[in-house]
């Protein structure tokens, strides 16, 4: 195994449990038992990802879990206790569900690609947060589901990563019933990427990592960024976009160098960016 | 069973037949043996789903039909006798498609969840009304296809849903060969979200039925409607509207009792709506 | 076999095949070993797609290629002697995304089905116009990949289509990794519609072929420009376009042709377009 560069933080009982190796930045939940993703928890994901997308170091980003869950979404307990706030919790609500939903937007914007290591259940903004990765790997244990209903909230935030990434049959069916699927569901439905037994799971995540650690940076920031603008816009604007992304892209130093290696036979050197 | 609140109308011969239990509404195509779309059956799909979406005694609406078939799509002899109307049919069939995409963005619109229980064939605009429903759950004797191109009218408004539940490319075989589907394909392309034996279809509906009936209303109804409206925004703005959902949501009553419940491990009492 | 109307060109070394039967147009990339997408053979793409796009004896075009290559993208060589240019090779570079962006707008915007016949290996552009195409049917024997990251330049125009056919995640990890997917694979991600033994390939392309030549031209081209038009449409503007496009294909002589064989049990005589 590579050497650890940045050792877990003095503090164990750090929220977010930060491991750098190889190129690789993992960030690990670290609230057991569920996990829960309360506005300081939000935070320290929000500033490492922050942190991260200006760290060369960085080529990788893994998010992963301490414990048998994944996430179990929102503190509803943080929550509650702010009901009793002058405004019934209104500021503090819309607080918690923009910072939430900015740190999955910065998900999207990372320049480098982020890997869900899913090892149990995943709920609610749990399962948002696996959908709004850009790879998800999940244990054979894991499992996934937008129970907010069952509490009479309507996961309508998850909904928004959900409609993106499955059918809207799919994701209605989550939604409306709260009920779990496995982990061989989820990869039905387009949650997650590959499932692997639980005591590969790490192994089966480091080495996707590493095919893409081995990649030029510069092209997989070039290409997650065009790929989500591109997205968004009708065929004709989309080819436009892309289009001009390929030719500064074909420009830049490590296309020269890459294509050069390539018709040369040999290894290319990527610059750092 | 239940006891059913709303007994079928004494006319047997209705084109629609409108059972209720439980909380379920049960419209039933009753135009065998094509269970053909006329205007008038599509005329009173609309009137029950404008009625029940006022009902607060409606959880879910359920599309069923009497039959073999599911439902042949639109009434090709009405439409052909209109043919020899002065103006050769044309706002005849202005008013039969206006009046069916009306009534397909009726069950988009409608703040309960509504359930396609395809029982048998089900094509062109048949096929259509499946892939709105937010679920559907299907025989495994129910064909599908989207057959118009064999007439020399290609399933354009049919393939509006098609569009949006399912891959281009199943979608453009559907349509560009007209050929059926059985009904495990049809799960596969995201058609139908589950393939039950035949004499277990009405109990396996049922029972998505009443996994829904036990939720809020409320929070059914906010996050149908906010889940179509958000996927059809960029994902800033989607964002932006989800969350505001969530924080108007977390401050109605519901969600205050049912989290209430959750933190004290009793069973929540729902609001009627 | 039916009658080869249009002979391949007397010039064997031709970087286009172009043969026609049945109503059939095969355009066969003639550039072994790899059907390098070069700026001329993009143009003799672009070429053919204009002219048979008027063309009313070709009802179906098929996309093939010869050798064991499908294609492999576009020719790094051509490029790469570009950068001796004054301008380090922009404007090449302009000039190929462009035609590539622009030839494979024309397969979505053709009047007639386009379908991949995917003998072999389709990497990078390749892939794009495998995923491009409104049908596919893959050899058992091919594989695919959007591998241009290897090289330094991400595949972000192959992106475009690749965003538009299959999840997310399943997009992600091919451009992310570049790894190959094998022709099962790409089935389950949406890439094409079906797999069949390599000795069956043309066969199996043919049978789809002709049950499409079949149909009423005229409403294959209405039905396939309406349904990306609508694609692009939110919902209810969605439903607006494709009614009125219903209304003026019910109005046209092949709809009337066809309910009224249908009606009178006969076979529809379609008209020329």
């Amino acid at each position: 195994m590579a050497e650890i560069l940045a050792m877990p933080r003095a503090d164990q009982q750090a929220l977010l449990r930060v491991e750098q190796a190889d190129g690789v930045l993992r960030l690990i939940l670290n609230r057991p038992p569920a996990n829960a993703l309360s506005i300081d928890l939000i935070a320290e994901l929000q500033a490492e990802l922050d942190r991260s997308a200006a760290d060369s170091s960085v080529r990788v980003v893994v998010i992963a879990a301490q414990g048998k869950v994944f996430s179990g979404g929102h503190d509803l307990k943080e929550m509650t206790a702010h009901r009793n706030d002058a405004d019934k919790g209104e500021a503090f609500f819309e607080q918690t569900f923009e910072a939430c939903g900015k740190m999955m937007q910065t998900i999207v914007a990372h320049p480098r690609p982020v890997i869900a290591e899913v090892n149990g259940i995943a709920t609610a903004a749990g399962c948002q947060l696996v959908a709004t990765c850009d790879l998800a790997i999940a244990s054979d244990k894991a499992t996934f589901g937008v129970n907010g209903i069952d509490v009479g909230l309507f996961c309508t935030t998850p909904g928004v990563a959900l409609a993106r990434g499955m059918k809207p049959k799919h994701a209605m069916e989550m939604l409306f019933t709260g009920e779990m699927i496995d982990a061989g569901t989820a990869r039905e439905f387009g949650l997650v990427n590959r499932v692997v037994p639980a005591e590969y799971l790490t192994q089966v995540v480091n080495k996707y990592a590493q095919v893409i650690v081995a990649k030029s940076p510069a092209a997989i920031a070039i290409g997650k960024r065009a790929f989500y603008q591109q997205a968004e816009l009708g065929l004709a604007d989309a080819y436009a976009h892309a289009s001009r992304v390929m030719v500064d892209n074909m420009l830049g130093r490590d296309a020269q160098e890459g294509i050069a290696a390539f018709i040369e036979k040999r290894k290319p050197q990527w610059s750092e960016e």
